[in-house]
């Protein structure tokens, strides 16, 4: 496993790769894992994913600073380069590019990728300018990399939707594959940020989880007819954590992201997306489930 | 020579032609040639450097409707498809793309590329919006060509600047290389526009090139020595004109296009741009020069 720095070596090795893996393979797949480092099982996943659909695998780990707000925890973010890289290397990963700030923007950028509508609402809304971070870094490490596929997590559904938008609008030459969200035992998803909860804290998170399997629950078994029985039930749940502020509990369409009114009945959509963003003392969470419409196949 | 009109035929196609380049060379050089058509000597002279520097040309023609304010001329730009391909197939270009408005945006965008800065200065004031179309398209065309060279015309020196920006902040995998302006003989540069001029009207434009020459003489023999020498010469000149109308006329650093004060001093700069946009009836015309120090060379 190489660890790289530079954008100038990452391009000169991937070239070489690329060039030795011609010889086996009609054509080369390069899969890229685009993180913020703190690896837990949720990014192994992601890598496990890469190394079964690519013939060479990218991680990078970059704490982009430009898609945390002035008062959010850029600095604070929590990293771990040591472990990290055993957890890449236990993965099979080929390469990690871990590039400083200085070397992925030398000056502040004065170029910035929008993408409107899907971005205001859920995230957007609470963190304005967060994703045109996200989408400028992304689209910088895909013309970095130039990868054939590239894997995220659905624990952070809005920016699969933006990266696919933005992906599908511009005409990027990648695949975008989304990876399921990766719980701990009792229901908890993982995430970098778990870390800053204390133990009573971590507790009360679990009514995130709960919340969404409930609603899950209630829209498969008919008792959840209308958004707005989603938005009570989920309320409901979530207020039985004494520390949980609410920033929002959602439900829409995927991947439009488009609001469902109070008065809408579900089973109008195929695919919904039920979203929480909830702060528990400082530490913001978010998690989220997806309910697909399945195909009633009818037995004769 | 092909003439395509989808991304998914042009793909293959390039994917083809790629590989059967990459059995003769160690690189495949792909050069784009991106156009809105109706195609003159100063486009040929693009083509012509992508046929030097190229294993592979492509030119695309593509009228982007988003580049055009709401009272600008999109409906009315000149369009000849035939005369165009013959161009094409006289300098030696190997593909074609013509995509319909509908191939390139089957949904209206929602991602835009913005770059600050040098957009809002010169034309950027004058068409709001106009370079977020720019960068919009050209990022579609990389990355739908994927080419390693793209060819651009130094007549719209802003577009330039603003291009290579994008490309820098964003690690497009692309050199961009910029071609001089190409003039009739008399001095007018060519330009799509230059059909809309009435013969009088052609005539009056001819002040643009004297403007530019005069000013250059001016600080070639330093008779013009600050910003505002330059300012009032351009003035000057153009006025000779009865129908002129100045949008601007402006001298500014290049590539960074930061404005020059009236009072500094010209030989404080290393490369400086002279830039015109002036309104003849309905037709708004652009020109420059640009004023690269020489290096002096001490014959001992």
């Amino acid at each position: 496993m190489k660890v790289i720095r530079t954008i100038t070596e990452l391009r000169r090795e991937l070239s070489l790769m690329r060039k030795k893996q011609a010889i086996h393979s009609e054509e080369t797949i390069v899969g890229l894992v685009p993180t913020m480092g703190y690896l837990h099982q949720g990014h192994a996943s992601l890598m496990k994913a890469a190394r079964e659909q690519s013939h060479i695998v990218v991680l990078s780990i970059f704490v982009n600073p430009i898609q945390f707000g002035p008062n959010e925890d850029f600095e604070s973010y929590p990293r771990d380069e040591q472990r990290d890289l055993e957890t890449a290397r236990a993965e099979g990963v080929d390469i990690v590019f871990i590039p400083s700030v200085e070397e992925m923007y030398p000056q502040p950028t004065q170029t910035t990728i929008a993408v409107s509508g899907i971005t205001e609402r859920l995230c957007g809304a609470s963190r304005p300018g967060h994703f045109n971070g996200v989408t400028t870094v992304v689209s910088k490490l895909f013309n970095i990399v130039q990868p054939q596929k590239a894997f995220f997590g659905m624990k952070d559904a809005q920016q699969v939707a933006v990266i696919e938008q933005m992906v599908h609008d511009l005409n990027m030459p990648v695949d975008i594959i989304p990876c399921p969200i990766v719980r701990e035992q009792d229901g908890l998803a993982l995430s970098s940020r778990n870390v800053y909860l204390s133990a009573e804290l971590r507790q009360e998170a679990l009514v995130l989880s709960q919340a969404l399997r409930a609603a899950q629950e209630s829209v498969e078994i008919g008792t959840a007819v209308t958004a707005k029985d989603i938005r009570r039930l989920l309320h409901e749940h979530i207020g039985k954590s004494a520390h949980a502020v609410i920033d929002y509990a959602e439900i829409q369409a995927f991947p439009s992201l488009e609001p469902l009114a109070d008065q809408e009945e579900l089973n109008a959509y195929d695919d919904l997306l039920i979203a929480l963003a909830v702060k528990f003392g400082k530490t913001r969470l978010i998690d989220n489930i997806r309910i697909q419409k399945m195909e009633v196949l009818s037995h004769v």
